[in-house]
């Protein structure tokens, strides 16, 4: 087994951002990608390295550091060249204020807007006894009803408008800072934008791009983090046929929708 | 204004947590404490510094810094002595996660479960329809329904016995790690176990002693936490006749009914 081992997944944001750490630093990897649609995390062996069935999960020196943001934390302070956080304690804070208020919201809001969008698809087109019966299967009785709800109305789910006014929020919040410096926080690139890059990737892949018509500083910073070295050989170098089908098309309906939404 | 300032509440964990860092870097501070119950965290002066509309928030220097997690690692990062975070990276990492799932699961479970065993009692005293007309002012149906359910059933709800499964879950890996080390992580203590403090403290507080009634490393690291010299100003001294109320009663209700819970 290599020194750095890493669980992932081709398309998943969590993953993505260890995946873009690993190659900012320059960093040797092996790993393996799981097939996250066929449970390959809910597997017996898996959930000994991770019992939240999410990937990635990284191991080092035979020792196993889960949870995204701790697991691109772990590798700057083990392997600090270059430095990708801040030196100033409060700038240090602040760009764990970005990545810890994607992890309570921005994850989930575009967790529900990627089902609402892309996964929905497949499901709508399965026989409806069937749909009910992958229904029936989910446990949580809550996600149960969003599930539903998602199948039935996409971006108009209740609780997927409030996952859009979410991402909304973030990147309203995005512009204002990077309309000050190029960088989140501070003068530098640091995990912060480290962070945001597979969130922002994801939002362009599902049609999104509405979210930053009138934010030209955003729409600036994206194009430069695609445009670092480490953004092909971390994001789109993974894309396997079926993700590009499963994210592509001309995604009018999600154009036309969110623009609606966000003149109300 | 003083150099540190810290806007807080009397018996919030989040809030302890700070004046537990505060106290154990012996620093000096000035601040104010917010009545939760009577919305002082909805002020608009107070949504400038804080827009989640909790405490704690901190103020140095002028800059704002937000989220108890966030700001004890601050607080160690900017006043270094003594440390409270290991120096290895891996084991910094194991910090991060116990806190992490403070952020992720156990918060939620502490918020649940005070509910439904403490501020329930309150609010059952309220004439029915005065209870429903409080009850229409939760703007998010979700919670509407689970306080609803909490006032109703206490900890026999779903999502209250939820939250003792999520408590247990956290004490079971808190013994297990204990049995190992007199400290969360390594052989200090960090912010691991300062973090855990109030919200083991609050268990007790509400009479779920049960949960480590089989426990005995989690238990003795309690009595240690507790004799340290931070406890008794971080959280004791903070306490009104209000909170001792609140919290106060022989709790035998609560013990019946989560010695039955475990016992399953």
């Amino acid at each position: 087994m290599s020194e750095l081992y890493l669980y992932h997944g081709t398309t998943s944001v969590c993953a993505i951002k260890v995946r873009l750490a690993l190659q900012e630093k320059s960093l040797e990897w092996k790993g393996q990608v799981l097939d996250l649609r066929r449970g390959d995390q809910h597997r017996p062996e898996y959930l000994k390295l991770n019992p939240n069935a999410v990937v990635p999960t990284l191991v080092h020196q035979g020792r196993v550091v889960i949870e995204s943001t701790l697991i691109i934390e772990y590798l700057d302070e083990r392997f600090p060249e270059p430095p990708l956080m801040p030196v100033d304690p409060y700038e240090r804070a602040q760009a764990r204020l970005w990545m810890k208020r994607i992890d309570d919201t921005l994850h989930a809001a575009c967790s529900a807007i990627s089902f609402a969008v892309a996964f929905r698809k497949e499901l709508q087109q399965k026989p409806a006894e069937e749909l009910e019966a992958h229904l029936q299967r989910i446990p949580n009785p809550e996600y149960r009803e969003r599930q539903r709800a998602s199948i039935a109305s996409g971006l108009a789910a209740p609780h997927v408008a409030q996952a859009v006014r979410n991402y909304d929020r973030y990147f309203g919040d995005m512009e204002q800072a990077l309309a000050e410096s190029d960088y989140l926080v501070g003068k530098s690139y640091s995990l912060a934008d480290l962070a945001a890059t597979p969130y922002m990737n994801r939002a362009h892949m599902l049609g999104m791009d509405a979210l930053w018509a009138k934010r030209p500083s955003l729409a600036a910073w994206f194009e430069r983090m695609r445009a670092r070295p480490s953004f092909e050989p971390a994001v789109t170098s993974w894309l396997t046929d079926t993700d590009r089908r499963r994210f592509g098309g001309s995604h009018e309906d999600t154009r036309a929708k969110l623009a609606d939404m966000l003149a109300r």
